[in-house]
């Protein structure tokens, strides 16, 4: 398709369509825990329009619902940044759009690099992306794998954690694990990666449907299992209770709080849920808290200590390695600045040997994770001990080139792109407030 | 003029008007720093309307121009979470509604408590405030000090920041310095507290013009000049020593680098500076960064670190605190969640024994600081020891009742509210983009 677009530097993005997409998933129950407790999902959705008809980059940003329309604000307000930019001019000095995007000396103050306006960075950067894959007609995570280490580290903006990771470690990390990376990627190819389910674990499911969806699970294969808790202990310790009967001892249980305790009161509840040996209590407390995190995991051990989805940027991360406060590292692919933050999470965890899993569910972040977290085993990692991958089995239909599991594995992506390319009919009929499904409402 | 509603429960909020306002400071260089260089002083700008059409709250959240209109779109998300309600229900429960404004569950994904929908519900919080001191018939500072401790304390939130501060300790805070309230409130009301002056220190001025603002500034009594640093370390230096040369060795001298660098960087930088004797370097790098902070502040002792301006919530000021990271705390009082964060950061600040130094500048934020500062001396710190409150002079002939200063003091504000009341001639014509001002650009 790219036959008359040999050169990036002419293929220009020539307008940004945004869309406001909402799934009514609130009505099942779907995503509910202690702190969200009706979520529709939904999502900031971004087409980068370009002069070859052919040719777009699609992204987007995950949300709940509410609040999806001050995100389109914010990519609007970001779209004289990108319009009128060519694809080689951006990837050729990913870092400075990056920082361009980031640090508008306007823009920045209403974040910076956090909440509603880095949400939308996410959704732009993703999509380039997408379009830089479609373009090179290879699926992300073969691109990113592909990449001279030197090449890629230096589309990263180590702004603000150059006391953690310099460019040369960074480079040094990839370099270590270049030549065995045919090795994997063969690997990957013939057997997948490792998810594990949360679909059994949301709150406001009943204790037979609980108990139907881990046996699924375990027929699927999947020998991890998350349950959500923190709204009453004596209904978690009964449901847990009811877990463990059902997936034996020796499969991995895992609990998310949600952000539901202060610290001190994290500690407290969790020694009342020690005795169903959680492999990792998740979102103990407040995303910006870094030292309430190192202080739960020092008092909960051996439980260890999960968070990252609300985790708004690298600079967080940076802080809960430093800070030992973290077993697990579980970065959201949309809040994070898009595809390089995370990546640069990646390599700060190689170093300071902290497993990510990342998180996924809702809408498209599946899509998402599965190029991230192969690209993570094959070039950054080169481990899948004590590495899964979340997954949640809904809204993949709306997709054009959807997640396939194989049981409970995730299968790598062999089509050109980052996958999170949405049908068009759903495009039209999830629409918020226009679309079919909203007016029907 | 509450004839009629003397009760705060009869007094319901009917509309929210939301107004994107904008002055176009950035022809002038004034406020420009490393990191934000071309700043349009604006705000987001709310009328919460009543049924009594005489008392009308009045609240606002400073921003630098583009992206105002992003947090206008954050407070019509929020819209529902107020109209309807009156005074009464939101000031009895006042913990209740600002837990609903920062955990909407939809809305808490796109921040929690951070960026974009934090400074809209500060928008909203601080109208409130404005509107509960008119209904009172007191300005700001006066009904918080008139308040007791336990129903203070009972308006606030504590979320996330137990492990530092409990609901007891804050009463105990404020009872302990109750009985002498009154001879601090006739000290404040004769002389008026403590400001230092950013006015000279703006980068992009000539060095003539920085020598006439510090005579200026002199002659007007500031002991305190804070100059901003961090594009060029020779350039720096070089005014470093000019302004040293008018104020002299004994007058206080603060440099801020808005942010500009990582945490080797800041204190590589700060050892090139340290001959000019800093009181303090405010913002050296990321407000995100908590450990950075702890560690800049041990590199560079005697001098003492300030941030705050950008930091984002209480969490991030408790564990300031708790890592001994700043020797100054600078909270911004429409970044935080409005009136109620602020207070809870002035009660951390009091038992870690940390100064308060507001953040201020900008457009409305002198007017708002000067309430919260005066109520910071005369309830919680009971200290004027090394807290002084920025002041910049400019944009205040915009508002009805402006900060009047007396030298170099901030005086007493008298009217009733909370002093962010702009006047309708300035709301007309800096509306932004159909108002007289921009029309003309």
């Amino acid at each position: 398709m790219q036959q008359n677009f040999k050169d990036k530097k002419k293929l220009i993005i020539k307008s940004i369509e945004t869309i406001d997409l909402r799934f009514p998933t609130s009505k099942e129950f779907i995503g509910s825990d202690a702190m969200h407790t009706n979520p529709d999902y939904s999502c900031a959705y971004v087409v980068l329009k370009t002069n070859c008809p052919s040719l777009e980059g699609h992204g987007l940003t995950f949300t709940l619902g509410k609040g999806t329309e001050v995100i389109v604000s914010a990519i609007e307000a970001q779209r004289e940044l990108v319009v009128g930019k060519s694809l080689g001019e951006i990837v050729d000095d990913f870092r400075g759009f990056y920082r361009l995007l980031t640090s508008e000396p306007q823009l920045r103050w209403i974040g910076p690099e956090k909440g509603v306006v880095h949400l939308s960075t996410a959704a732009i950067i993703n999509a380039v992306w997408d379009l830089n894959s479609k373009f090179e007609e290879k699926p992300l995570w073969k691109l990113l794998v592909d990449m001279e280490p030197s090449e890629l580290v230096g589309m990263l903006d180590f702004r603000y954690i150059s006391d953690a990771l310099t460019p040369e470690e960074a480079v040094g990390i990839l370099e270590r694990l270049k030549a065995t990376r045919g090795q994997r990627e063969k690997e990957v190819l013939a057997d997948g990666i490792p998810a594990y389910t949360t679909s059994a674990g949301w709150l406001g499911y009943s204790d037979e449907k609980i108990r139907s969806l881990c046996r699924e699970a375990i027929a699927q294969g999947f020998n991890h299992i998350k349950i959500k808790v923190g709204q009453d202990v004596n209904e978690d310790i009964k449901r847990l209770a009811l877990v463990r009967q059902e997936i034996g001892n020796e499969r991995k249980l895992m609990v998310d709080a949600n952000q539901r305790w202060d610290v001190d009161e994290a500690i407290e509840y969790m020694s009342k849920l020690a005795p169903f040996n959680p492999w990792w209590i998740e979102e103990p407390t407040s995303p910006d808290d870094v030292l309430g995190h190192a202080t739960i995991a020092k008092a909960v051990k051996p439980i260890g200590v999960a968070t990252g989805e609300q985790c708004q940027n690298r600079i967080i991360f940076k802080q809960l390695l430093q800070a030992n406060a973290i077993s697990f590292c579980q970065p959201d692919s949309c809040r994070l600045g898009g595809v390089n933050e995370v990546i640069l999470v990646f390599l700060m965890c190689a170093k300071y040997g902290v497993p990510v899993c990342m998180h996924a569910g809702g809408v498209g972040l599946c899509e998402y994770v599965n190029h991230l977290a192969i690209f993570d085993y094959i070039a950054v990692s080169g481990s899948l001990e004590n590495r899964v991958t979340e997954f949640v089995d809904h809204l993949h239909e709306h997709f054009i080139d959807p997640v396939i599991m194989n049981g409970s594995k995730y299968t790598a992506p062999k089509n050109p792109g980052y996958s999170a390319e949405i049908k068009k009919e759903s495009l039209e009929k999830y629409q918020f407030p226009n679309g079919l499904v909203w007016k029907q409402q």
